[in-house]
């Protein structure tokens, strides 16, 4: 059976997540469904990324066996059409090994999370950023993710729920910057991990937030990190600011992909 | 009675067009609805431009006269409130002279029209980009867009239902440029003159797209516009990709402006 990587953008808005759940609607649950209407089913894809309900995608990456062998071409068109009206796009098919895996052969996983730091409610950016109404000092949120970088247990800044077995991660990058959106000033959280841990990313920028915001220090991040404790971390910030922009593998199976291309 | 500018935002999706109409949503029916909240009506509010039905804005500008002096900052604050759950946002008030007109002190409208090159249908930009799934040449559309700059009869290239008195306008600039959009290549066409005439921009993006996909020549354009005929426009760009991003005054009333900084 021929394998399929898929690069995969979503609004998560409609979805409750990624990950297929039964009577509710998922990305997962989507895409499994398409994949049905070309080759009987069932159909079970694996993926990169859990990502939550309401999280966004511009470059999730899943993989699906199939049992024709399909011109990734006609796969995009056909997967496409037959998402429709979901807010579900396949933006790039390619044919990959048959031992390529979408969750474990990724060695980088890329998010940012939006936060529109403007008085009026977003409009045109709607579930897509989130207002912040009050000033942010930028330097402060900049040297309180100074602590967050590297290798640390972060138990502070993972879900109670989270499955992963060890709250050992490395950061390998927390970049924030403020940016000139469409609809005004932004501030842009870019991190990227190997890997990260259940709601890693918006306890970060919830945590952050109140940083800028001045009701926490830059060291009280690492006061809370160090506390390896779930309650010392801030806010968990709302889901529909962040998006899974890009994953990494040793081999790109995309690199030369043009499927997607006009 | 103290005169008051606003700058404003909206997604202009839910709406049927700026313009007041009985018994259906307008973005000028919505504002004038969150004023007399505040202050008992009616009101009647004048705009720069009258966009059409699913047109967005940036930077569209109003102004309304109100009885009572408020601060721009409280005005904003309370108008953004009494807007919601709409998807308006005023996002910068001033107060201005009595003999100041948002539609008539206007010397410069600028419009910005987002084309999606990709074969996916959009997902987070659905409803705020045309997807045009064809390869399109930038450079005939530029050359023919260079027949349309400048002082002409756009009688061509205007709604037949159009009210102005006169088909000539002078097109300052129509710049169309490739930028990596969030989700894949988009084309962007900035336009900017005093006025435009109805349908002007679309109609213009429209016959464009045809130059770019090769099915007209950039000559063809000059043509279409030599001939004074509406019948002689190619096909019309849907409004969704369409935004007024600002109005351009000679004194800018939102130039001190901070009323809607975080």
């Amino acid at each position: 059976m021929p394998r399929y990587a898929f690069k995969v953008e979503y609004d998560g808005r409609p979805f409750s997540g990624w990950q297929r759940q039964a009577d509710l609607p998922t990305v997962q649950g989507a895409v499994e469904a398409a994949l049905a209407r070309l080759e009987p089913g069932p159909h079970t894809i694996a993926a990169a990324g859990r990502t939550d309900a309401g999280v966004h995608a511009r470059g999730q990456v899943c993989h699906a066996d199939l049992a024709r062998d399909w011109s990734p071409f006609t796969l995009l068109n056909a997967l496409n059409h037959h998402l429709k009206p979901a807010p579900v796009a396949i933006v790039a098919a390619a044919l990959v090994p048959p031992d390529w895996h979408a969750r474990f052969s990724a060695v980088e996983r890329r998010y940012l999370y939006r936060l529109l730091n403007r008085r009026a409610r977003p409009t045109l950016e709607d579930g897509q950023v989130w207002q912040v109404p009050r000033p942010l000092d930028l330097d402060a949120m900049r040297e309180g993710a100074g602590h967050l970088v590297g290798r640390h247990d972060f138990t502070t800044f993972r879900s109670s729920i989270c499955q992963a077995k060890s709250p050992d991660k490395t950061l390998d990058a927390l970049d924030i910057d403020r940016v000139e959106g469409p609809g005004g000033p932004e501030l842009w959280f870019r991190l990227r991990a190997r890997s990260f841990l259940h709601n890693q990313v918006r306890s970060i920028v919830g945590t952050l937030e109140r940083v800028g915001a001045g009701a926490w220090t830059p060291d009280d991040v690492r006061t809370a990190l160090e506390a390896r404790s779930r309650p010392a971390c801030g806010p968990v910030a709302p889901p529909y600011g962040l998006s899974l922009v890009a994953v990494g593998y040793p081999d790109d199976p995309f690199a030369e992909d043009d499927t997607g291309r006009a």
